[in-house]
């Protein structure tokens, strides 16, 4: 073993056997060489070890591996193995997520990702959003029951993904979870009451190191545990995974980091400072409005291309299916292919003699038929009404303010941002160029964007492996301002420019332009 | 409350309430007064306090006292009060003795004791002595059986004596107890096998803080818990306790510290350094082997001193009743008095000429009646055998012999010591002058001589008042050089000369001859 970079570490420590000349007591005589070799003044044992430790040794004649975590200034024995086990030390990365949670097995010393899996949150059955899950925490035992199913069902997975990789449970020797403040407080037993009352306030932002044990996770007892902390009850630890994931925090240039749901959550900043704020985009960017809205899965309309030759909308779904609904990014497709080929206007408001037959009235609202009946999934068409599009421009809009408010307050403009790293599961699908078309985002060369995936997952993996972990999130945990957005009338301004495509000013996305000249033009 | 000077101690920081300008976290916002009332980086909170404190923080209205342990270089939130109760913070300080326990209750912010009480080591019921002790632990079950058996009567202990004096379990906030090696890892549940078995190497000797809720004590469950830590074997946290007692490791000149007991445990140094030794005195100093000996108690002779006018012994007991037995000081003060008044002969035996119609032949075993059958509390006289006076001339001599062999070996000589301090409830009842009349302790003037009763509950005491007591402790223990006594040639010369009254080498003892002229005259 020799896993001797994180925090997280195997030491394999030289030991002296006991002797009338050296009768150091025997977990003294443990303490003493892990001092030596990790160069530090202490070594904390807790009482449950202090009671197997000394047999173990004898057992072993002294040639023993120590697994230790880093604690403050010292570090803590979490367990011993014999020297000659060679059979590996894991630790176990969690998104806690409000609807999915996804957790992963990393190989501690290899650095690598084993496994993952995900489950729906099970809270999910006492309330699909966070506030009527906080509700429902005020309850007699409310509290408790979240807790309880998420610990117990995370456990399981755990439990499912160690045996499927062939890693014992006890070799698990950490772990790392990143969620936003209300499923970080759930996921504790902290009353979440007052994160969603004004002023908005969190039971606790900062965490210290927990134990395994202390928090009911069904691996080493001892294993430290890294609960992400939060900035505030809008700012939580899966965003901070997000920056270390990113990286941001140690760019020298300034780079931008969006997370893209029914709120956006956005850092701006590089390796000497962070600024966040997050608002409301609105639910239709992750399809949740839309009449035939649903989350990312098998038939679900990913991605909408234009046919070369007939400029026709070219439909995509996930895993190639008869399509049953569309998921954000394939919205923000479609809506971009819509308007790039003349089908709605700049106000995002369809053009019926641009749709001919597409599109019919329904009971008075205009009503464009992406998928017809026979080509459907679900026995119906699939169609997007005027409503739909209403939603995603509203949501668009707010994006594109949000972005423009807390780059603007930093005297930035849009060509000082290196990179534009957007994260989530659902970011990771969206088509920048669909996105820069609808003024989603600002009209950035596209290779800017970087689409990460899900942060919070990265985060907390690079929170088990990366040495300067602890340090490092607390140092960008102290380092963020945040920014509370004020809807004034200047907001409203510029929301209101914004509820264009792609923008009341068209020269700030001249790329638009060229799209929209490359439209394959129909067959003769 | 303004328990302020301690480890342990009651802050109360000014609280802002939340607002929308300051939306710290509730934890934090407490978190954040109490480093800079405490000037420190660190203050942690565990996760059962996460759980209530901001709950608490609001039913207060943000007006509360917090109790703070230091721990490292931080401190950790052990409790919050509401301001306005005024009804004090305490600590309990332990003496774990093989025999006895005691239990005091101490006054944190007034730095008094409230009160304190004894029991009986229940464990005595499972081995009167520490061997049968570990022997029986190394059954199944055994080890926690012993812990359980003291835990639970300690508990008992503490919970009457809390309310006696009307202080409720939850206000003890603090805990320190000391005891020799195997006591301490009876009490801690760890494995005491190796103790004495070569080379005799405790589980540990090192202790971080542990807290009530780990050890099972019954005040409150996240109260800091000071358990002495022990040098080796021989050499446990109760003498530690002695030294922080006597205040030895902040002397500038020399002083000598002397547990006298079947073990005669001994330390000597000052400010700079710190040597240690045991070694075997013999059951005889406790009075424990004399027929008629017996522990401290009613009835028991506790003194012996020679009445003016005749030189006739007179016999003082405790409590002033008819005497039933006789302890360890009684013992010394006799045989001291025998030999000044002639009746014992320097090397230790009976004079018949001078003993008269008081010693008679026993099975061929001179034997005086200190006591006749009409004045005993027993309805039998009580008796002297010369094999009890031998076994007190080999214990005193190994004690003479351990004292000589320590001092010798820093190249000390008895005039360079400033103190003599003699600990242990026992000790504190010997009569200085008796035992350098014996030559169990060197001639030095008697004030030099300090007795200082229980000083492991006091070491306890000052372990819980002591605002620099952890680290204090700490480096007593990283000071203390312990010297294994080498019985060789040169200890038993020592002690063959040490075999005498008061030695061989009367120059040694001058003030002896003094004493032998002062004896009163029988009335002409």
């Amino acid at each position: 073993m020799n896993a001797s970079s994180g925090w997280i570490r195997t030491v394999s420590p030289d030991l002296e056997k006991p002797s009338l000349q050296d009768n150091t007591a025997d977990v003294d005589r443990l303490v003493k060489v892990l001092r030596r070799e990790l160069e530090c003044l202490e070594v904390r044992v807790d009482l449950p070890l202090l009671k197997i430790v000394p047999a173990r040794l004898r057992e072993w004649e002294y040639r023993v591996s120590a697994v230790v975590a880093k604690e403050g200034p010292g570090w803590r024995l979490v367990d011993v193995f014999p020297r000659e086990d060679d059979s590996g030390v894991w630790g176990v990365a969690v998104d806690i997520g409000t609807s999915t949670v996804v957790v992963r097995i990393v190989d501690l010393e290899n650095r690598t990702s084993v496994g993952e899996s995900g489950f729906v949150n099970p809270q999910t059955a006492y309330g699909e959003d966070i506030l009527t899950r906080i509700h429902f925490a005020s309850n007699e035992d409310g509290l408790d029951t979240l807790r309880k199913v998420l610990v117990e069902r995370l456990n399981k997975e755990i439990a499912r993904l160690a045996q499927a990789h062939a890693v014992p449970l006890k070799r698990l020797v950490g772990a790392s979870l990143a969620g936003n403040t209300t499923m970080t407080h759930l996921f504790l037993g902290l009353n979440p009451f007052w994160i969603c009352r004004e002023p908005y306030i969190p039971a606790v932002n900062r965490l210290d190191l927990l134990t395994a044990s202390q928090v009911g996770l069904g691996i080493h007892e001892a294993a430290p545990v890294l609960v992400f902390p939060n900035v505030g009850s809008y700012f939580g630890g899966d965003l901070i995974a997000g920056i270390l994931a990113s990286g941001l925090d140690r760019r020298e240039g300034v780079s931008i980091l969006v997370d893209v749901g029914t709120n956006a959550e956005v850092v701006l900043g590089n390796q000497d400072w962070l600024m966040a704020c997050a608002g409301a985009a609105g639910p239709a960017l992750e399809g949740g409005v839309a009449r035939m809205g649903m989350m990312a899965g098998p038939g679900v309309i990913d991605h909408v291309g234009l046919e070369a030759g007939t400029g026709e909308l070219e439909i995509h779904t996930i895993g190639e299916g008869p399509p049953v609904g569309i998921c954000g990014s394939g919205l923000i497709d479609l809506v971009s292919r819509l308007f790039l080929t003349g089908r709605i206007d700049m106000r995002g408001k369809f053009i019926p003699e641009a749709c001919g037959e597409r599109l019919v009235d329904e009971d008075g609202i205009p009503t464009f038929t992406v998928v017809p009946e026979d080509a459907s999934g679900t026995g119906e068409a699939l169609t997007l009404s005027q409503p739909d599009v209403d939603a995603l421009m509203r949501s668009k809009a707010a994006m594109y303010t949000i972005l423009t408010t807390i780059t603007g307050m930093v005297g930035l403009s849009w060509q000082d941002l290196d990179r534009f790293f957007v994260a989530g599961t659902f970011g990771s699908y969206i088509d920048p160029q669909s996105a820069v078309t609808l003024g989603m985002i600002p009209d950035l060369p596209l290779d800017t964007y970087e689409s990460l995936g899900n942060t919070s997952l990265e985060g907390a993996t690079e929170g088990l492996l990366d040495g300067e972990a602890l340090p490092r999130i607390e140092d960008i945990r102290d380092r963020i301002t945040y920014i509370e957005l004020n809807v004034n009338q200047e907001f409203m301004n510029l929301f209101s420019a914004a509820k264009f495509i792609p923008h009341t000013d068209r020269a700030l996305f001249p790329s638009v332009a060229d799209w929209e000249a490359a439209v394959p033009a129909p067959a003769p």
